[in-house]
């Protein structure tokens, strides 16, 4: 999916939500247990409720990868559900060097080679550029580079002194001499969103993939305040207050109307920035 | 596997190779083709023609990936067939925040859930401690945390000058703060010889696994020159240079007598720091 395809989708729907697919077993509702593949089958009618109120999914490759052999069967079967108008992002985290980042490549890229066709993958810096630049091989592929994580270990390395700054800001001006903001996005936890004006000094265009919203604390406002830019410029996802809304039968429906508070709070942020 | 059964098995035989399986389908002899799983069918000889040379095996989780399901399986039947005497190290380059990596940790520690039970996880150590911290749940299981990779882009942003010396030496010292040389250990490229001596000033007996021997142009001899410990602390690691040693019906007998000679350079080095 290019950058223009990505802002006309936000301006279409007027969202700019992603839904983290981070599906645990332990987690979904007890009917649907009894179906060949359950976490499909939740995924399946989570999507279904949520498909016109987001512009991404992002199943998170290790609740798959848990599994084993049929958790990969459900994570493909679910990239495959997933509208292709529509963000898929495999939220797997992957850094190697390039031989091996190529095979990464072809495990969430390349359709013909492992059954599944991602548009986008997470990964992680620390190995530097030749980790990075197989995936950029893809035409029309993004890669979303760790930068400030939510996470309370965020603080041990990334907001390390270096002489060019914080190491995450390190990262975004290093990275942004790879590639253009037309393939790489950066991921930025929203409990940190003062932050975001330092971040944008640095990518002032690129996409920002932001988690933490909801379940981890951050706030939609806040993030917008200091994060939007006149194209968007994030995408904000949320995956437990979503999709564990409910655990009933009912649980679909339960995770639309959450889905639909946060794209109506992101239309209100898309018009007060003059998006749309 | 514990440290000292680890230690056991290198004295017994006076090796510490560690053999890559970055079994590629392009590069394994044409006649293994006809097998059902033939990368399977080329581990399992290569294990067989190895065993006695080497105290590790690793996988590298990308060439599996790379396949879909069926790659998957493929590791899984190699990963039941390493002899359990044998150290099994998942190359998987691992991290994420703390319920995300206990879902890694499920997927590679956990036989019950996902087929797979290896003894060790490569991981990345971006993210900080809750990254790192789920997978020392699992008793007598290792972290092997990236410090200084043998690829080019590791001058990206391991050698970046932090107030506590070089990234990779700020990752070493904190990282030495969450568990213990019986449950971490470090990967430090082959390339690199010159910095292990740094580098054992931070972890002074935390075994080490060293990629870059051959292919990569890194020296056992200057890797043991500045590495070895009493208990000897290195991991040597051999993919390329051992399995397509030969691409013929010969291969596994190449691989053999490639491990052999590293063998036999390594019980040199063991006799010269006095480890055996």
């Amino acid at each position: 999916m290019t950058r223009s395809q990505l802002i006309s989708q936000i301006k279409q729907k007027r969202s700019f939500l992603c839904v983290g697919l981070d599906t645990d077993i332990n987690k979904i509702p007890e009917f649907l247990k009894t179906y060949p593949d359950p976490i499909f089958e939740f995924n399946k009618r989570i999507i279904d409720a949520t498909a016109d109120l987001c512009i991404a999914y992002k199943p998170n490759a290790a609740f798959y990868e848990s599994h084993g052999v049929k958790g990969l069967q459900s994570l493909i079967s679910t990239w495959k559900y997933i509208p292709k108008n529509i963000l898929s992002i495999i939220d797997a985290k992957r850094g190697d060097i390039g031989n091996t980042s190529d095979m990464y490549a072809r495990a969430f890229f390349d359709e013909a080679a492992s059954g599944m066709g991602f548009d986008a993958i997470t990964v992680t810096p620390y190995m530097g550029n030749d980790s990075v630049t197989p995936y950029l091989k893809y035409d029309g592929k993004w890669i979303i580079i760790l930068a400030l994580t939510s996470s309370a270990g965020s603080k041990d390395f990334q907001y390390i002194e270096t002489p060019d700054g914080h190491l995450y800001e390190t990262v975004i001006k290093k990275a942004n001499t790879w590639a253009g903001d037309d393939r790489i996005m950066y991921v930025v936890g929203a409990t940190k969103s003062t932050e975001f004006t330092g971040i944008r000094k640095y990518a002032p265009d690129n996409f920002l993939l932001v988690p933490g919203v909801g379940a981890q604390g951050g706030s939609l406002q806040e993030v917008c305040q200091y994060g939007i830019t006149k194209d968007c410029g994030l995408i904000v996802n949320s995956s437990r207050g979503i999709i564990y809304a409910d655990n009933t039968e009912n649980f679909a429906e339960a995770a639309r109307e959450e889905a639909k508070k946060l794209q109506q709070q992101m239309e209100e942020e898309l018009v007060k920035a003059g998006v749309i």
